[in-house]
């Protein structure tokens, strides 16, 4: 299975907040932009395997700031590390300013999906190859999280977390 | 007001078809795509103009290819042509293959938008320089349809409308 | 095929703007309008061919007037023409006055839909007799547009379209 | 205060089922189904009142029969009867069979609305003047059906309810 | 079949009100309280009859109170009364104030599902036994609303409806 | 400020898997999940500070089981850690299986709420007692995760980081 970039998984979702898409203090509701960062990680997950891909988690979501009604919402996906079956989507996103144009980070959020056969058994996804130093960052803090992860679940023992446990020590 | 390039203008929607967007027969619905359309040609005006740009009419969408219920449908906006306020958008829309992660073309659909000030008074907008053959190619069909929209319209004679007139000639 | 008349297929679909289908300026989301208009439209090219209809395309939409949150929006929608498997659908969309009950012309559309049989293949539809004024002129013009749309998609020459022809000579 | 015949507030709703509107069985879900009623009602009353009118009770809607994903669904709807801040309004549901264009009868609903003001006060609404058989019938029965609503809320004793009462000696 | 206590069903739905839920007021809009409540009513039918439930009717909803913009709703369904094939589910629909945390009645409705099999057919429930003064108080009522929703079908005459005619005497 | 009980901030959240809420593989969408918890932590959060509650962010969700269209799902969430202006949302959810009535546990999720005032600065919360074994055992990992998301924030010092760093020693 021939590597891939993460540049090869990118996928932007530009759209707008519409009243609909609001909670009571006309700000774009969480579960609305929880959902759209999931239709996009999906999408990136499916460029990366070439498979059906399923949501196994939701890592980590900061909500920084609170995006108002009739702005222009940028997501952009990208894989930032492949596992056996697994792949960690690193989402940025963006609100760009009507008159000047500027982009300004809102959100960042980590989701991991799984790659599944027809039956719903995972199967094998490509390799990451990092190029960009902020990729490259990402890739190696994704072996913390997943370790992370493994310890929260009890599924790995913490003094087994090499990476991780290198960080408090 | 300095002159733009399309591509200043370039808008990437890329989203899923979920079961709640497609007609009886599980493809995505004509109104959905409309909307969906809508949007992002609404961003990309608001790009190009840096104003708040409502929709004046859509001008023609040719609806060849039906996308499926799970298809990764892909639209591009872009400012195709400026007039004095309104702009002409020009929309791709292509359905990715999961397994090729091929694209092909489904739609496409020109939208006119025109940009207002806080009192809904049209405003003026920058101008296009097209820079690829295809850029180009839609920036000189743009005049024709401006002309023909008015002509329909009624607010234009058609002996007038040089530029169509030469077509039939 | 007995041929039929416009009235037959007048479908008439009267709703409210709920918050929830409004742009960030309170008006109707012109996206949520042409879905609206496309539903219309697909039930009334339902009634006309008795066969399942899907949309071939949008061929003119202008959006005149914004329309307002809580505002009675009233769409009619009838077939203007038929050819072999297509339908000219044209609608008139109208928005209502509390106070006075009066009607004011917001939006018109025209719409072309064709008619499959259960594998997609385009099936025959009866033909249009106009009756009122109106519904002849609108014949008269369908025409010419159908003849436009065959010569901007290169399927027809220019010099044959005669009918459009004639407008500009 | 002209008094008004019911047919001055009839409202048609003509729709499609698509599939986000269906419940689990791929049929019209019920909730959508009293949602779009609420909307015919809702303008049906302010087309008699010329006022902001909002639903005060729904007083019996019969689900008959099921209807299908894709259906055509018909929802008139006209005041039967107005007292002196309230209207009962009936509504008839239709399904429209694609093939044969027959109709048939897939549900009835009574709603009761309240005129108001712009501080929400009830205002004085125009009598009805019944003239079909049917209007006739329904403007009759409303009274009973007003009756029987106050002695089940406790606002009137049963041997008051005059034309109530008489149904039963 | 073993008989059961309404407490046995108890559905609650807590929600929110959000934008897009709203009227033109910015309170909940009927239609879409009275597609929460069905969905709350449709659960406490199939705790009872642990079968597939349909609506059958909506007997009365009454719209007490308006519902603002960014509420907590809460939406309590129990079963009242199970006939042969039939049960009456009896909702009770509370606004919490946020600084207070206090508990408002809202709303009452009463709504009927049939338990059906896979073919559609009605299948027999368990009957329910009231334990609460609540519960049987609504437990007898309930009788009564069955037969005038027979007498008002036409398919019982006034004369044999004894509890409900008892009312009038 | 006196301290609250978990079970003082309980909400549920009953609702149905409708087709409009499901993915391509006729599941409940994974963002249409992430929706719904946040109503329900934010209604939570609201009811343990009484206070306007923002979501801050999303820690951990893991999709461990997919969710069949038509199911009964029920959401429960809890306060179970409360640090100075911010909660820790606990939220269980769980599928019913209608035949047998029989609960399974589908998805967990930890979300970070904040308490805020008008202006949107954070205020004070009541701090948490927990009580049952579960309660206890959360609130104590609640700390460690606190630590965790500080490090990963680079707020924190990892070797400040004392009752995560036990972890690992």
């Amino acid at each position: 299975m021939t590597p891939k970039h993460p540049s090869e998984s990118l996928t932007i979702l530009t759209d707008m907040v519409l009243p609909s898409e609001t909670n009571a203090l006309h700000n774009l509701f969480g579960g609305e932009l929880l959902a759209r960062m999931d239709r996009a990680a999906s999408i990136s997950a499916g460029r990366h395997s070439r498979q059906v891909s399923v949501t196994a988690s939701v890592n980590h979501v900061a909500f920084n700031k609170s995006i108002a009604l009739g702005s222009v919402v940028i997501i952009e996906a990208k894989v930032s590390r492949a596992f056996k079956t697994s792949m960690e989507i690193y989402i940025d996103v963006w609100v760009e300013d009507r008159e000047s144009g500027e982009r300004t980070k809102a959100n960042e959020a980590i989701y991991t999906f799984v790659a599944v056969d027809a039956t719903g058994k995972p199967v094998e996804v490509p390799q990451i190859i990092p190029q960009t130093k902020l990729e490259i960052h990402r890739y190696d803090d994704a072996l913390r999280r997943k370790q992370l992860s493994l310890v929260l679940a009890g599924k790995m023992k913490p003094e087994e977390a090499t990476e991780l446990k290198a960080l408090f020590l």
